[in-house]
């Protein structure tokens, strides 16, 4: 049993040995996971455990596998494609006396895991007894290099006084284990992707059989002597002693291969351990410096949101022009596919907090740009039309009512065009891709859209952001995204003027799609969640019952579109009517809520967000974390307690903090400017180190260089939370771990 | 190269040796099947033969199999059933002077098929030169006994100056060709459905492998000496001799196996062929006496009526409690599973033309009325869900969009029972089933159908029978037979009353559903049909594109809701908009455009209904007729021309001829009355045996039993067709074989 320690500011800390029966095990795999954005080795325990999910990450790096219907479709995607488990070098056994060392024999006396969010390190501690009554104490250290892409480093000591063997390896297609059937969420387990194609003692080269991507890992260790075997799916370094044995292991990975890997291996080996581990502290001290949220008044929250942070930059910093998946590298949820939260959330965050991976990112999108338009012109469409779920670019969704007919992804990757443009002046960018992104996917709405014989435009029968509510007629987010879209790219301006933004009158509240409100009600007496698991789409779409934020999503993202009024009628309505069966609908809830008074509602749903994984228990992100729920601690305190908007390109804040915060600071990237934004109970406090114009509270302020630029606050009265079929539970029950309200 | 000759009234005569290359070998198949609903014999050639799908299909038996989605669902169906290739006793290979008959090898002078629709046999006659240049006369004839249900007989005779050896065979789990992967619509072939489980030198016995379903096959031969041989998979009758050999097989099946299968064959070996025909002829007499239809001016036509009445027959007659599949017996399309369209057109047909085995048809469905109560509850509904597709009850659609959200299927089984009722006066049916049946379909609507707060009541998110306009709101045909539904059920008859028919106020026609007149218009410069093999659903779906009568459909069973000025302007509307990309389209805008004085637009359509699968080319029906359509050439004419209508329960008459008909008699049977309709172009005549009241021309009136009543015909002008983006061809052009107009 194990369970994650009380919060502490920059660590999270694991006490006691995971459990796979509690899902523990798994969960812990993914909260300890260590990546770059470009390779990412989950968190899995050195020695082999039964019931793990082991996985190394390489980004891009997938198997594809054939689809099948039960009855075909035109247009229905023939494959997908499947994130695979690459060589595994964390995988360390241990002998004593030459009994294996495996937690679920002897005597655990103590087990502890670490991760430093400053040091961008994991620790491991553990003390056993062995059977034989030998007692071990083993330290492990790991690190994914945040500055050497392909570089990841292992530091691994033993003490005990006995005869101690250490067999580490480098594995290609280790055993896996079988995946859930009884949830359509759960993601394909592909057994031996890879065929072997040359090894040597320091090197295995393999390549996945179908897609043909080869890839090699190259490893190094010093510090100890051993002996070297090699086949060509396993390099296996074995060392022995006695009372003692301490190494350091050095993995590269490069694909598709090439001869780099050795001189990237050999740079890391030499410089040693501690060298990288510096680098990486410089480096994260660098991120959190521009980065870095401060919350006073709830230490859970603040150890989350620096947890999500870290995850979110793991998940993009080096990701470079290759997709950043739903799950980062923590886990092969999803299959490791990207979907629209990237756009929506994580890049979101990441524009303003590390704004450098993010043209990338976009750029990648920019590199799919052919598939998307061949994906358009087979779904009768102009422009293009991006892919639902993807790694390569293919669209790789096997459902189309909650896949391809959501066609908002490509207005939410217009939207973090503008967005990323905006906050960082990049022209150039704008001049690669930026623009033709916007072109491509305004015209997939000129394409779709049409008019009606009163001159309004329609879109019909697609699928918002919330799949509950499939294939209706203008979804309220995808029109006002789509009409953002086309006015940014200047195309067809009259039909962004005409599109229709459904309301309906007599309830005074906006539609989320023509229609809504006089669906049939939900029978919420039924608390069987998700609910998605135990009723029919037949049921559910045609109800007035929300998995996820929708029009709470547009009036964040488009607040000029709705008045305060309006706002606050539409969020009470909708409130009523939604269940968050999905992860990215509490952070926009959080920050409405936030915006119209709703303040502890506010910080509930913030807890919801920022807690799910760290604190979530169950197997809640036992296949890889919720990586935009990651992003969305951060938007439910930046932008609910900190009030920023972005719309249209300006920065604007109206800052406001719920009773049991005293304090909020937050730093944030702006045009090449690194701000800080304090909140206090009666005063929000700028700071800046260049000059920044932007929007206090609706008026235009200017933060200059080096100056500070205070205004008192006025405390808001905490409105009631708006009735709701399934409140959100107290962040101080989370914190005290007793279960719902 | 074969084809099929121009048309005799009661004969199908196929000339020349049929093709795989071109389909003709397939569609012959179908063409040349005998089946009397309980036993089908595909029209396999005797000899075995490349590229060709043998069938011998057992009402009911099945084999499962896994349903896989690439995204699972709730209540997606986890399993399907398919029809399997049963014991194969019309197997007969000859081998002359030591070489196989084989029709690809040495030369056929001679090859032609006739099928018999008054004496109910399939005959062959062959004349063929052996690669070794012996001149061989062979003749085969088969019957599918429609008295003895069980029995199948076969009459082999070949001639020749050569040594003669003739393999008489009776295989389980021959092989079978693969399906086609590149088109939805095709169906599953499973390799090896069955285990064998006893065998002897005069039957098997075997079991489906998973489904565990029994059969036993008993064959016997008479009329020539021959050894026998067994294995549990073939028994093989061998005779030899010179010059000649003529021999008679009788095959016979019962599944769940049982014993009475020795006695079935043994009593039909021992009345012998000739008794077995006569026996047929009679039982065909009898069904012509009160149930043909004859055409005067178009003799393809009138052939392919009678063919299509045919098959409707020997899909039905003796179906008994199983279900009757939208392929009859005649080939494994669709899986063997009957859809709506057995209600809707099959049964239809039946009740006027041979109303014995509609009751049983309806009390199948009846039994199979717990699973649908589940499948309401599973669909979080009330009453019964019936399935979209099935042979034994479950739910087998494996895209819910266009199955399991077509409800209007519980409507149309409602609707069979009320008409069957009503044609019959089956009061004892309605006790044991045709209320229950009733009530528990109204049910359903009740808890599907809600009301706004307008009190208008709506049925949200189905799919109609148009599959190009899925998931949308009060599709018309649905509300208006759930109405119907209701009201006839006797529940919540304000619901009946409130239920939404929409109409277009401007365009001042009716929506097929709400909002359809307001979507994009399609673009029908394109003319690739189907349109669902080049088109995706997400452009289908909402646009104004009608795969096949839905509203049109509506108009012709419900035609108390629509006024004459309101359908003349419907159909036009639709007329302009349907692709008819289904069979079951043409006989529905036949009916309404004979209605509405389009006579010769009704005449195209009821050739393209009509002779669809006799006349059709390429491969349709290649795996199977299309029964539907075969039942709908009986209602383009007698709905159509002669006007027949039977809602509400009473039998109206408004007979109409095109120009190019001189005159159209049917038959049919209306509470245990025979009646007839001689329609020629100045009058109209009505006999019976019994006394019918109905209504000729909206007026009532009475024929009396053995009297003649005589009304003089108006000749109506011929409205030219409205616009259609795919006119029918002209039946004269179907007729001469010169492809499209």
């Amino acid at each position: 049993m194990s369970e994650i320690a009380p919060a502490e500011p920059w660590l999270v800390r694991e006490v006691g040995t995971p459990d796979e029966q509690d899902g523990a095990l798994l969960q812990g795999e993914s909260i300890f996971a260590l990546a770059n954005g470009h390779v990412g080795l989950r968190g899995n325990l050195e020695e082999p455990h039964l019931g793990g999910m082991p996985g190394t990450f390489l980004n891009s790096l997938f198997e594809e596998r054939d689809l099948h219907y039960p009855e075909e479709g035109y247009g229905f995607p023939e494959r997908t494609q499947t994130v695979v488990n690459g060589p595994n070098g964390k995988r360390i056994s241990l002998f004593v006396d030459g009994e294996r060392f495996d937690l679920r024999t002897g005597e655990v006396r103590r087990h502890e895991r670490v991760l430093d969010l400053r040091a961008g390190t994991l620790t491991r501690e553990v003390e056993w007894v062995s059977p034989g009554g030998v007692v071990v104490s083993l330290r492990t250290e790991r690190l994914v290099s945040f500055v050497r892409p392909s570089v990841a480093a292992l530091r691994y000591s033993v003490r005990a006084e006995a005869e101690l063997r250490v067999e580490s390896d480098l594995v290609v297609d280790e055993e896996l284990p079988s995946p859930r059937e009884d949830d359509p969420r759960t993601s394909a387990v592909l057994p031996d992707p890879f065929e072997p194609v040359a090894h040597d003692d320091d090197k295995l080269v393999c390549r996945t059989r179908r897609s043909e991507l080869s890839v090699v890992a190259a490893v190094a260790h010093t510090g100890a002597e051993g002996t070297v075997s090699s086949t060509p799916e396993l390099i296996r370094w074995t060392a022995t002693g006695r009372g003692e044995i301490t190494f350091e292991k050095f993995l590269s990975y490069h694909w598709p291969a090439d001869d780099q890997v050795v001189a990237d291996r050999d740079a890391a080996a030499r410089d040693g351990f501690d060298t990288l581990a510096a680098e990486q502290r410089d480096y994260l001290d660098d991120f959190w410096a521009g980065a870095d949220v401060e919350v006073d008044g709830d230490p859970d929250i603040q150890q989350a949101v620096r947890f999500g942070l870290f995850h979110v930059l793991q998940a993009g910093a080096q990701a470079g022009l290759h997709p950043i998946p739903a799950k980062g590298l923590t886990g092969n949820g999803y299959d490791g596919h990207t979907l629209w939260d990237t756009e929506a959330y994580v890049l979101r965050t990441l524009t303003y907090t590390h704004p450098g991976c993010v043209g990338p990112a976009l750029k990648w999108r920019h590199n799919t740009l052919g598939r998307a338009r061949d994906r358009a012109r087979e779904l009768g469409l102009d422009g293009a039309a991006f892919p639902w779920r993807t790694i390569g670019g293919p669209e790789c969704s096997g459902y189309w009512p909650a896949g391809t007919a959501a066609l908002h992804v490509n207005a939410d990757i217009a939207d973090a065009v503008l967005r990323y443009h905006a906050a960082t002046g990049d022209d150039e960018f704008m001049r690669e891709a930026g623009h033709e992104l916007l072109a491509e996917t305004a015209k997939l709405w000129t394409s779709v859209a049409y008019f009606d014989d009163r001159g309004v435009a329609h879109i019909a029968g697609v699928t918002g952001p919330d799949e509950y509510t499939a294939l209706m007629d203008d979804n309220i987010y995808t029109n006002l995204m789509a009409q953002q879209n086309l006015r940014a790219a200047g195309i067809e301006p009259r039909l962004a003027d005409c599109l229709s933004i459904p309301y309906a009158e007599g309830r005074e509240v906006h539609e989320q799609a023509a229609g809504f409100t006089r669906l049939p009600e939900w029978d919420f007496t039924d608390h069987d969640y998700p609910l998605m698991l135990s009723h029919h789409y037949l049921n559910l779409y045609r109800k007035q019952v929300v998995k996820q934020a929708d029009l709470v999503l547009a009036m964040m993202v488009r607040p000029d579109a709705f008045t305060l009024d309006e706002k606050r009628r539409n969020f009470a309505y909708y409130e009523a009517r939604t269940v968050r069966d999905s992860s990215l609908s509490a952070p926009i809830q959080a920050v409405l809520a936030a915006e119209l008074g709703h303040l502890r509602l506010a910080h509930d749903y913030l807890a919801e967000a920022a807690l799910l994984d760290l604190r979530g228990g169950g197997e809640s992100g036992g296949d890889g974390l919720h990586i935009a729920a990651c992003a969305g601690a951060w938007i439910a305190l930046v932008m609910g307690f900190g009030g920023l908007r972005d719309h249209g390109g300006e920065l604007s804040f109206g800052p406001r903090l719920p009773p049991d915060l005293k304090r909020l600071a937050f730093h944030l990237h702006w045009r090449g400017a690194s701000m800080c934004v304090t909140v206090t109970r009666d005063s929000v406090t700028y700071t800046s180190d260049g000059d920044v114009t932007f929007r206090h509270e609706g008026r235009e302020v200017e933060v200059r260089a080096g100056e500070e630029l205070k205004f008192a606050i006025d405390q808001l009265e905490d409105l009631p939370a708006p009735p709701s079929p399934r409140p959100p539970r107290r962040h101080a029950i989370w914190a005290e771990g007793q279960g719902e309200q």
